[in-house]
């Protein structure tokens, strides 16, 4: 049940640590602390391991990669799996350049992530090289990657959320469709990225990764419905949204969930 | 006009590659969604060229400069002259330090730019050392400044956009007076780079880059009336700032747009 | 009188140059350019003494410390106490990891900051080693936290602000605490670098720091009373609290103002 999960994360504020992009950095934080988590950033070959130590959930993110980040991002995934935490990783615009391909690919190698959160095209490039990523978009659906998500599940041992008009998860012979959403989301930046924070706090609380990644995205998409209903655009919605994650009810989230397979 | 561009990046969602500073980008990235363009930020030497190859615009931004990102711009700006893709320079804070005023004409001479958008000291700065900029403001208006931003057009053989209460675009003997805008727009920081990175959306559907400039401007002043005309504050400007954007019709765009000259 | 540097900041728009971190720069930005000041962020070594010369505060912040932001803090900062203008000093996070407290030590050392702000635990983390800092949240109070904050006002010789539910303000033998405030604002990431941001703003125009820390923090809280009023969760709380800076007025501050101790 999300519902329990936002009560856990809100009862705990579990630390999430996040290495990620500049452009989302605030509204990544922001979406954290609405639901309940406690977001701290920190990419300093210095400190990241130390950091790491203190956190519940770690979420790497490319997208605005460059060499020492992504060196922090290994040693930081590196110390999460060995502690045990969950580590997130959202392949930004892989598949748009051979950099975030390989990073990303290397990441998954060195690291292991626990879960890998994208857009289609992202997680289709992750397993053939002409993906078709164009920037950070995705020119393709979710339910068009399925073989490909289900065998990046199986190769990379992990589960794989892959987010769209109707988000799919997969991990092994599991899988479940996520109908909660709305077309706005796709109009502000960093909304994926907020999708892999928020299931980087969900897997701080819930020990079943699967069962984290499809209740974040499910509250995110149920938070995406409510905010919609209250803007005039995507800016009052970006805004709408955090209200909306923050003031999540019983009840809410209960009528919204449209959620297909089974968790 | 600049309905018939904004009809266009609707509806092809250019990609619009940006090189910019952390204290906008995402502003930045939430306008050019707003207005229907496609944003990506990416400023790694391993891939500012392949990035280029995808984009139909390059926006460069010195806001937060410093020394390997500035050698991305240029890596950048150089990949798309090559691909004939326009590339907007938006010289932030030149004249407040000597590092900033060479470092954009190091990119003027460099890369030469299509179009160069910045405030009236910083455009003052380009040609004349002792510009009088006071940290990234502009102490002087664009009608000030118009032999020098005419000068700078001949020279760097680009447009110049300067921004102020009433915008001035001139490109060798063309010259424009944009009157529409609002004084909240420069009661929110970014508001010039969001003008830059519109100018590179429309640059990218308008063959022509001093119409681009000049509807990218009327564009952003109608905007920021429909924003003004809502709002409590800057706070709730910058919001109704996007929404507008997003909102535009035709009939707005007819009625509000105040231009003086010929383009 | 917080209202007599409100009234002040408006009239003189002092240039406040921040070297800060990535979360907060765009909220950071807009906080000062709401209370009338001019922000700039310069973090290059080849011009951050330039931009202080510029300047009439200087804000460090390390909230997303690395190795040359650390250096180009130590310069700037020497360069702001050479021209004799106030240094705030925001130690985010000194206490989770041993960089951030040996970095937040380094730089009292070195730069010799005029205002120390934090929350109680990363004040508690420069006296003592085991602060008890959760990553960037505090687990203490400031009133318990008092008799550090006194000792770091003595040893550091500079004021010493500790934000809270009461914020807490020392000097010497001077002290006050400061009631106003809403617990929406530990909900928005950001609201103490906005605080540190509102502080040097403040110390630009106040020759005594104690005071201008004061009112500075007087203002937040008015300011965060104003925007919890009217607003439906974190989201537009953080729109409303720039609006409310912007729109602060001589009756509201001196009717709201809730102050105990002697500035």
């Amino acid at each position: 049940m999300p519902w329990k999960d936002i009560q856990t994360i809100r009862a705990q504020a579990p630390l999430v640590h996040n290495i990620t992009n500049y452009v989302v950095m605030n509204f990544t934080a922001n979406t954290l602390l609405a639901i309940g988590a406690a977001p701290v950033m920190a990419h300093a070959l210095e400190e990241v391991e130390e950091m790491v130590g203190l956190s519940r959930a770690l979420v790497l993110n490319i997208g605005t990669l460059s060499g020492p980040w992504v060196e922090a991002m290994c040693r930081a995934g590196r110390a999460a799996r060995q502690r045990q935490i969950p580590v997130v990783l959202d392949p930004v615009g892989s598949g748009a350049t051979r950099f975030r391909t390989e990073t990303a690919l290397r990441l998954i190698e060195s690291v292991r992530p626990t879960i890998i959160r994208g857009n289609a095209s992202e997680i289709r490039s992750l397993l053939c090289e002409r993906s078709g990523t164009r920037g950070v978009d995705s020119v393709h659906t979710p339910a068009e990657v399925q073989e490909e998500a289900l065998a990046l599940s199986r190769a990379a041992e992990c589960v794989v959320s892959v987010s769209g008009a109707a988000d799919l998860i997969v991990s092994n012979d599991r899988m479940v469709r996520i109908f909660n959403g709305h077309p706005l989301m796709s109009r502000v930046t960093g909304m994926g990225c907020a999708a892999s924070a928020l299931t980087g706090a969900f897997a701080a609380v819930h020990d079943d990764p699967f069962a984290a990644a499809a209740h974040a995205m499910t509250t995110m998409g149920i938070a995406g419905e409510m905010a919609a209903e209250q803007s005039l655009g995507p800016g009052s919605f970006a805004v709408g949204f955090i209200d909306a994650l923050a003031r999540l009810g019983e009840s809410v989230v209960l009528q919204r969930k449209r959620t297909e397979g089974l968790l």
